[in-house]
């Protein structure tokens, strides 16, 4: 039999990697409005936005805000992205407890994500994480590009383990392996987190970020399972990824990795079949259809 | 390390499943172009066209004479498709020399598809498969619905498993389990290649004919490379399934399986990205967008 566990959490990113390229500003009423739909649908971890920059970001410029609005139901974790020490204090001070912050496996997407070296970034994410701690906060430090990268190819594994490595040492909850790209293919999961996880403290989680762009994004999800993945991303209908290319495709859609998870026998506690029809309502909003498949079959 | 292997071999069944309810009606001559295009690209088992009645299927009407046109290269196998004995004959009289035939897990599917029970059905496969047999053709029978119908919902792998049994005690060279309606998962598909492999003569090959409806379709083939299937179908941009359906999906597709596997290793001896390009063709043919995901990214 395939070894895989009976249940995992799924992080719902659609309010932050899904909407973040959107040109489509999102009021914090409609974004409050999907919160609480995953909420009913039983997602348990949702990315609410990120402390970035609201010139490079218009879409997120309404996070503090949302925080300050969300209402936060004791069994759900909210959490958001900050790629600096400004966006930390600005999740202190909005009541964040659960932050996740990242650097880029790959030196040309840091420098063109944050304008900074590998070196730079790694530099620059060690005291985040410590103040973060410092202040009681759970950290999830991400890994970006993990599987490759658009400007580079192929990631040396060893960068990625190297810096898992560092995460570790500086006391992270969890480290996110995220295949920005969906460059990653089961394999390369498999063997990638394996090696990850044998550089970390046996209590620090491994969650995989996913991007359907090449159509692997469910099998390199239960190739992270079989590598004892636990935590995953997703953002409803596959929100995410360039709008303008066919075929376009962000993260692997919550809704499917609900249903594919849910035939295996492994719980998320998610109705993805609600939440087929929330992803429904985000494509009215969109005016386009998204690249998930469970929401456009019939539901019974 | 994920247990896979070095090389599996991608049956290509753009020109009959693919095909088969598609409008648009081609020619031997636009055929014959794709099935050209196919052996360029590396594609070393081709599905023809199916002997069935022009009635039910008008699509496959030119099948006999596309056999009698397409100058096979020694290299290359060119099966077909049969559900009857005259399908048989047919396919014996135009000189075919590897047969598939197949009946459905699914009572509901047989009568649908064949007018016939299951005890029908497999009552009148087993004449047809030793008469092919005697005439020294290879025989590949195959199994639909084998992993969920449509009509019954989900299907008893004993019943699957049952008629692989009888396949194995006629002698057919490949048994094909096929996924029809893409309700399969990779921990069902691991499960009962395991069990289908297990009642077979180990010489006996096992290949899954898959479809990405629920988008599994490259976690199935990743599962069923797992548990030791060394033979896929494909078809060019996932062709095939309803086209009135919003993101339709038919079999796999084959340059994104054969993308998929080179990743991680596994030659098919297919170049994927000239085979994109086929499927591009195939795209403005038919006039709209095929689910396949290589074929759109940028090929380079």
């Amino acid at each position: 039999m395939l070894d895989i566990p009976s249940a995992v959490v799924i992080e719902d990113e659609s309010l932050r990697d899904g909407l973040q390229s959107e040109k489509r500003l999102f009021s914090v009423e409609e974004k409050l409005r999907f919160l609480r739909g995953m909420e009913e649908c039983g997602v348990r971890r949702i990315q609410v936005g990120s402390f970035v920059h609201p010139k490079w970001v218009p879409q997120m410029a309404n996070t503090d805000e949302l925080f300050a609005a969300l209402e936060p139901k004791p069994d759900v974790v909210y959490t958001a992205l900050v790629l600096n020490m400004k966006g930390v204090e600005r999740a202190l001070a909005a009541g964040t407890r659960h932050l996740s912050m990242s650097i880029s496996a790959s030196e040309s997407h840091n420098r063109k994500n944050t304008n900074r070296s590998l070196a730079e970034a790694k530099a620059e994410i060690r005291p985040m994480i410590e103040r973060a701690k410092a202040e009681g906060l759970t950290v999830r430090a991400g890994i970006m590009t993990a599987l490759g990268c658009a400007y580079e190819g192929a990631i040396d594994p060893a960068v990625v383990v190297e810096i898992a490595a560092m995460y570790g040492t500086l006391g992270v909850d969890e480290v996110n392996i995220a295949d920005s790209t969906g460059m990653g293919n089961p394999r390369a999961v498999f063997d990638l987190v394996g090696r990850v996880r044998a550089v970390l403290p046996s209590g620090t989680l491994v969650s995989l970020h996913l991007h359907d762009t090449r159509g692997l994004g469910l099998a390199n999800m239960v190739a992270g399972l079989q590598a004892g993945v636990r935590n995953f991303d997703a953002s409803l209908g596959g929100l995410g990824g360039c709008p303008f290319i066919p075929n376009a495709a962000g993260n692997i859609a919550t809704e499917d990795a609900a249903y594919a998870l849910a035939e295996m026998g492994v719980a998320t506690g998610i109705d993805w079949r609600r939440l087929g029809d929330l992803a429904l309502e985000m494509e009215a909003l969109l005016g386009r259809t998204l690249p998930g498949r469970m929401a456009h079959l019939p539901r019974n």
